[in-house]
């Protein structure tokens, strides 16, 4: 995060930790279920939700979304489109959503509605991790197209997130890329207690897994 | 970027501008030619770098490296493995260089020894827009793995860059995206006055265009 003057960054994150907080307590008022995804462009946050949701919707859970983006209505028309009930948050220019942000978002969901909120982040690996939302489960979407590098070169996110997926894992041989290498890493980094979850969102493998993880 | 304090943002964006000019200056004294490179993780500006700097070297062109991360050396050990001198700059928890990041590292590097260098800015399409370095080019890299929405998506830094990069031409089948759009949107956005120049740094295609367009 941009770090500012000594002292105005901790103002910030405690600000955004008690609107969080607030957000976590209306949510469970309503006995929702909620998880913020992050990861950086292109990681396939927006199709792994539509996925999810249509699965859910297929146990009768009652799902919608939020789609946090810096401008624009990408994500939630591709929302809108595949039949998942969205609400658009645009952060105008700042790289993250933020818990205040959600909270506006949260004011124009009739809550009594839905069991369960899935909310996109803005494509970021780095910012998001500095702020929490309220959420239930805070999830860190990467895919094999990134590179094997990405847990060692983004340690704050995956630290930050309860769970670690790595999308794309049918292209895997087309960019050249060992998830061995980003299992291994990830398992280092969280002291042999945690797994990075294998998904391909396009052919549909994997995401039962994830579901069960994020107890929706 | 993170917005503290009303004014806050003000100040720091013109502190880092004077820091740039400075910086300009400095590399003109030097009669070096300089290109920053922004992108999203995964876009391939690591591989971008080294590719050009390859055929740069092969014309007699002395070229440096800086690899900005958050964290790590990854980038900077890819550097200096395929025989390119690189300086690494880590921001420890910033999502972008900037120039003052910059100043610190060309007071490490010979200047006297470079007739160009080549700077990675940390992967992230957003807030790096913000933070001008000080180079003769600020270019936005994207890779066709990011979907075809990212020009929509990520106004700034496509308008706050003098040239624009879409790479992995070679897996547009795979990853099912249409390279036109992007084209198309870039366009537009430019008011039909530019065009987005396309490449494979793996196939190694279109890069004596790109160059020729950064005067390298």
């Amino acid at each position: 995060m941009h770090i500012v003057q000594p002292g105005m960054e901790i103002d910030v994150l405690k600000e955004n930790s008690k609107v969080a907080n607030e957000n976590y307590r209306l949510l469970k008022e309503h006995k929702i279920r909620s998880v913020d995804f992050m990861g950086s462009i292109g990681a396939g946050k927006t199709a792994l939700i539509i996925k999810l949701a249509e699965k859910l919707r297929a146990k009768g859970v009652r799902v919608c979304a939020i789609a946090g983006d810096v401008t624009g209505v990408d994500d939630y028309s591709r929302f809108e489109k595949s039949g998942l009930k969205a609400f658009n948050c645009n952060t105008g220019h700042e790289c993250h959503l933020d818990a205040n942000l959600v909270r506006k978002s949260l004011r124009e969901i009739d809550l009594d509605q839905y069991d369960v909120v899935l909310i996109e982040n803005v494509g970021n690996l780095v910012c998001p991790a500095d702020f929490p939302l309220g959420t239930d489960y805070r999830v860190v979407v990467i895919s094999t197209t990134e590179g094997d590098d990405m847990v060692r070169k983004h340690h704050d996110i995956f630290l930050h997130s309860d769970i670690a997926i790595l999308n794309k894992m049918d292209i895997c041989d087309a960019v050249g890329v060992d998830p061995e290498v980003i299992a291994d890493d990830y398992r280092k980094l969280t002291g042999g207690l945690k797994e990075i979850y294998k998904c391909s969102v396009k052919k549909d493998e994997g995401l039962d897994e994830i579901i069960k993880a994020l107890n929706l």
